[in-house]
């Protein structure tokens, strides 16, 4: 009998159908014993349809209102799930943010979760009730609703997960499990049975969409098993864990890419203390998110900087940079948001030299020019010509192995 | 600086462009210097969107579960309108019904209101903010959600301006105010300047739907001032008053009229105590409200019993009648769903005779014949053919001088 809590999103509840056949798959879990946490999302096109009802009526909608309003979608749901439970013979009972006092800060579309009272929910499961849970949302300090942004269900799913000691987080998803890469762009991509909670985190931050990141660090901080599987589909899906501790274990877990990143350089830029503060200080002030940074040194005592953020950023940060190039006496800037990132990701590369060899000579292979290296210690990340994506993906995936068992014999 | 409590109803608020408009008053309002709290509908069409929602899911759908869902309505409304309200350069706020502890009884879908806490719209009034709240909704005592049941906005309204001892509370509808009958039947009918509460219980009970019946107890109960507006058009709308202070006031207030009734009789019952609570006693059981009963002795020491239902609920009396009359030894049942209730209303009427001869003489004129009377203080009900409706009405409409004075010139 053990405890579960589990997490299905929009996609997964996405028309009444749809909620039926999730109500199907808990009700077989709880009749088999298990004790069951569900935490939903909106309906799929729900929160768009919330979203743009807001933007109809304001240019601007208020934050804190903006969460009022589409905190509904998820409120929808877990009713909606709730009665399928009931006439299944399911004792079951809904609760939004608010009233499991899942408590956040007050940054109204990106809360944060700062505690949770757990009264109500082990009182229910006690009572051998199905708790169901509106994702994505709580409520401040002085009970005003806030959402945790995007994907934020995930985290809902971890936070409850860490907070009762469930045995298992099962984010249930389009998808089946994580990949070595993309399968719409390398078809011989492979579904991993286990992935480190690091790995994961390089490949949730890379654009592989399988999970939100804040609620794989959450998962791992508090050392809650976290399992990705299908709604759809059977199957044991992927499981995230602390430690992977096959000693035969794979050097590299996956290709992860971003295509939503663009690049801005200045360069001969006078090397004196404290510039990458006057580069990136103004960046960082607008609340815009800095990705890769590289700094090199030029000839004559320059230095040269880069960095990458979001596209949709580009145009402001360009705007910045243009100030700060001039202030700063900079020989040259310049910008481009036709770039990619490629990454390749594992924790075996720790102990392995040559991974970076293999990686670069693969791409020169292919005459795909490297404009910006990265690396930490389980990725390394290049910036290269966005048309390269494709090439430079299924290159990579071939050249580390990633199709067979991942087990590299090229080095 | 008066304090107003302001509601606006669904079609009030039944488009973006329409919550703007309300907007636009709550904010003159507020700039003109007012104090306002405005309780909000859920936009129209979107309550009826969530209900049938929950029976796709559903053929019994659980009653916690559907205030959870349906409550929704009255969430995003008033999230949209705070954030119009906002961009109008109106510092407001937005609360549901849990966020300011709108306490209620735990009947779902009909949950009656305990108590409110006041203290944040007391705290937004005084730094200057509109409140803007959802109605129709509360929680219990133990925080799960609730709803009023339909057209419970009025009633949130008139609460909160009883709890906050506001100078008005004003109910913006999509007529302009009460009238004499119904416009749509006598063309001559004429809006009221004033009513008083009991007037305005019967005309409301009766089929005028133009405030929720509990929310004139409410404000009667509670002594608030409450005035019926139009969101559409400008105009004073009908003040509902304690007392009508003018001396010559009208015998009459208005003709009201319900045609959804429905009638049952069992004729020849021995007449024995408590025959009337072995007729009614399944009614009420069975959870059907009953509205006109009148009991006769017939010869023979027996005695005949009519009672109304709902219409809606005619085919289930029926049946339950059919034992009943058959375990008391009736003589005879029959029921009729083709009828109408019309009734003539006013305080005024208490002080005068002649009122009922008058009302009788002139359904005769029209051949109109009466089915069941039934009398109160300041009402007199007929129950006549459902074909006799309208004529009906527009014979008493003419017969009490309503589309003038009021004054009585007949009597």
């Amino acid at each position: 009998m053990a405890l579960i809590v589990q997490k299905y999103g929009g996609t997964s509840v996405g028309s009444i159908e749809k909620i039926g056949k999730v109500a199907d798959k808990v009700a077989a879990r709880a009749k088999a014993g298990d004790k069951l946490i569900v935490t939903v999302s909106a309906m799929s096109g729900e929160t768009n349809r919330l979203i743009a009802l807001a933007h109809e009526m304001s240019a601007r909608p208020n934050p804190r209102e903006l969460d009022v309003l589409i905190s509904t979608g998820e409120q929808m749901t877990i009713a909606l799930l709730t009665m399928a439970l009931l006439d299944r013979d399911i004792d079951a009972r809904s609760y939004t943010g608010g009233q499991i006092r899942m408590v956040t800060d007050d940054a109204h579309g990106k809360a944060r979760i700062k505690k949770i009272q757990s009264r109500k929910m082990k009182a229910d499961l006690k009572a051998g009730r199905v708790v169901v849970v509106a994702g994505f949302q709580g409520v401040d300090d002085n009970g005003n609703i806030t959402t945790l942004g995007r994907g934020g269900s995930d985290t809902t799913a971890v936070a409850i997960a860490a907070a009762l000691k469930a045995d298992e987080c099962q984010i249930y998803t389009d998808v089946d499990g994580v990949y070595t890469t993309d399968p719409r762009i390398e078809p011989k991509a492979r579904k991993l049975d286990t992935i480190t909670f690091e790995e994961m985190l390089e490949m949730a931050s890379l654009g592989s969409k399988v999970l939100q990141i804040r609620s794989v660090e959450f998962a791992g901080k508090y050392n809650v098993p976290l399992r990705v599987l299908s709604s759809f589909e059977e199957g044991e899906g992927t499981l995230i864990t602390l430690e992977n501790n096959d000693v035969e274990q794979a050097l590299i877990s996956g290709i992860a890419f971003n295509r939503d990143e663009a690049q801005l350089t200045i360069n001969g830029v006078p090397d004196q203390p404290g510039v990458a503060s006057k580069i990136l200080g103004p960046v960082t002030k607008a609340n815009i998110e800095i990705d890769m940074i590289v700094q090199n040194i030029s000839e004559d005592g320059c230095t040269d900087f880069t960095f990458t953020v979001h596209r949709n950023d580009y145009d402001t940060v360009y705007a910045l940079m243009e100030k700060v190039a001039k202030k700063l006496g900079a020989k040259k800037m310049k910008g481009d948001d036709a770039i990619a990132k490629i990454s390749v990701v594992g924790v075996g590369m720790r102990s392995h030299a040559g991974i970076a060899n293999l990686m670069f000579e693969t791409l020169a292979k292919e005459n795909i020019n490297i404009r910006m290296i990265s690396t930490s210690e389980i990725k390394i990340s290049v910036v290269v010509d966005q048309k390269y994506l494709e090439l430079g993906v299924r290159a990579l995936h071939d050249a580390f192995g990633l199709d067979s068992d991942g087990k590299l014999k090229n080095l």
